[in-house]
């Protein structure tokens, strides 16, 4: 056990994309644990676009980062030292926990993980909160039906790929939009999409979908918003639903976008929409995590991590998200 | 019975606001009926904002009118004729029938209503189109709970004056949105609405919904669109729901409108809208009509009619539902 921690504090809000002056670096004295509390060792830190909202102070689903505090994020860590019951010294555990090498936490806020059930990282992902974003804004706003066309949008992205994997689970004909032909191989020829369109590269993405989509658009999985999304808007079939899960074109946005008013288009047919950010449904993660970790146990999902080493570039593989440069979940080594 | 019958058939699909060109008036004979079919005898006909869509030939939730063949809306008339054994010669019906003086019609399309349970034109109102779509919009879609605001736009219209009311007695505190003195103080003091915002005199709207809605937006009940409705949903609450029932800004739209994008907003509150059409809930009719009618015999929904002589004054009482003319349902007495 090292004898200092680092952490990453949140030093500035952000105006539009996150810099240098964002983030300030500290070594602080390892924290000590009161009642209840458990000490744990980070080893693997995930890195998700939902944090880019935490980071301002604008009225969201969740409380905002505080400033020169330390940012949080999933984390899959070791027990160090436990004055809680449920956990003892050695037990790999997940939680929301800080960008640190070591997090004082209350030990009802963790969750213990059986490292020989899978391997410990899809605790952040498949089995985690991004499969659980997948699973529930899929299926619960989504309700994909046999035989319906599905396209998700950011379908290289970590939620994307477990997206499309799912409703090929279900039935449906799975089209992907994703920033580059290398993950667009990835997309149809490992995870089985039908089709996957190249948004960096094709001039009218409308007509590709529509090539694409010869039945028209029964479900769209949003994570992305923007031209895409409206492009994806003018197909949408009677009856169509709209799961609202990302817009990452707009988080770092300074101002209000101008975009087409398409709210005629939902109204004509009988579009349902639907934001949602997973917590929504944590009554109902257990129902989720056994379906998750029984689909990857029978090899029916797939999943691909981008793993950096090292806490201090946690930052920059956070800012690879907005760059597109991931293809599956990134995640940071910690040690 | 006259000798001849006066029919308004759709001349040409118009770009914009309908005109003269629009229509074409004919006289032809009165219609023979077949096997099954009755004939009918206008009284009253209603004029609805959605038949603007059925003018164009776009994708949309019904067939569109067709060219060269009467238009046709919401009739209450009294059977002349009838070769189907459910229907006698003096019943009063309704139905979707011509914009005509007589409608040969197969009786399955028609249903009998009792003129001394109700005035026959609340057929083509509260306990008609118009009410269950304000009942199933509101309810079924926005599901207000007792303390939550309610905010609807084009209050003063035939749909919202029935939401608003609905909304009362469900315990909300509703938030009018309209377009004259007249109309709000009517909404207020007849209607029982708690605030009411005239969108053509006040200049910052946002700012008066607002005050007017200390506790943020938990229902927006849309007949509307464009800026009104964005200024509402800059006040949408966590879980929000939207009921889009119309968005005649844009009816008349010869070209897709620009405007803020807002889903970024939906996303972080996870927000509903869900467009619709009241066929939807065709199979919950009877549930619907049973609630309105007991609400209007107990007086908890009023209810305002503008009626039109004279079926030459169809096409100019159309228009009107664009001008913002109207107050309460419009209406056109046939004979």
């Amino acid at each position: 056990m090292a004898s200092k921690n680092r952490q990453i504090l949140l030093a500035k809000r952000p105006k539009g994309l996150p810099d240098e002056s964002t983030y300030h670096f500290v070594e602080t004295d390892i924290p000590s644990i009161n009642d209840n509390e458990v000490l744990v060792q980070a080893q693997y830190l995930s890195v998700d676009p939902y944090m880019r909202g935490k980071m301002s102070d604008a009225k969201s689903y969740t409380a905002p980062f505080e400033l020169d505090q330390p940012l949080q994020g999933g984390v899959v860590g070791t027990v160090i030292k436990s004055n809680h019951p449920k956990f003892n010294q050695g037990d790999t555990v997940t939680g929301l926990l800080d960008w640190a090498d070591y997090t004082a936490v209350d030990g009802k806020l963790i969750r213990k993980i059986d490292p020989n059930q899978a391997p410990i990282t899809t605790a952040l992902y498949v089995n985690g909160m991004p499969g659980l974003t997948a699973y529930f804004g899929l299926l619960d706003i989504g309700q994909p039906k046999a035989g319906e066309t599905v396209v998700v949008s950011g379908a290289a992205g970590a939620v994307g790929m477990i997206v499309g994997q799912i409703a090929k689970i279900k039935g449906c004909r799975v089209v992907g939009i994703a920033g580059s032909e290398e993950k667009n191989a990835y997309l149809m020829n490992e995870l089985g999409f039908d089709a996957a369109i190249n948004y960096k590269t094709t001039e009218n993405i409308r007509q590709a979908l529509k090539e694409a989509c010869p039945n028209g658009v029964d479900v769209y999985f949003d994570n992305v918003g923007g031209e895409i999304s409206d492009a994806v808007f003018s197909l949408l079939n009677f009856h169509a639903r709209v799961a609202l899960c990302g817009q990452i074109a707009h988080y770092n946005d300074t101002k209000v976008e101008m975009g087409p008013r398409f709210l005629a288009t939902f109204l004509k047919r009988s579009v349902l929409l639907k934001g949602f950010i997973v917590t929504n449904y944590a009554d109902r993660y257990e129902e989720g995590i056994c379906d998750l970790a029984t689909w990857l146990r029978e090899g029916k999902i797939k999943y691909k991590e981008n793993i950096v080493e090292g806490l201090e570039n946690a930052p920059d593989a956070f800012l690879g998200l907005f760059r597109g440069d991931n293809l599956g979940k990134q995640l940071v080594k910690i040690q």
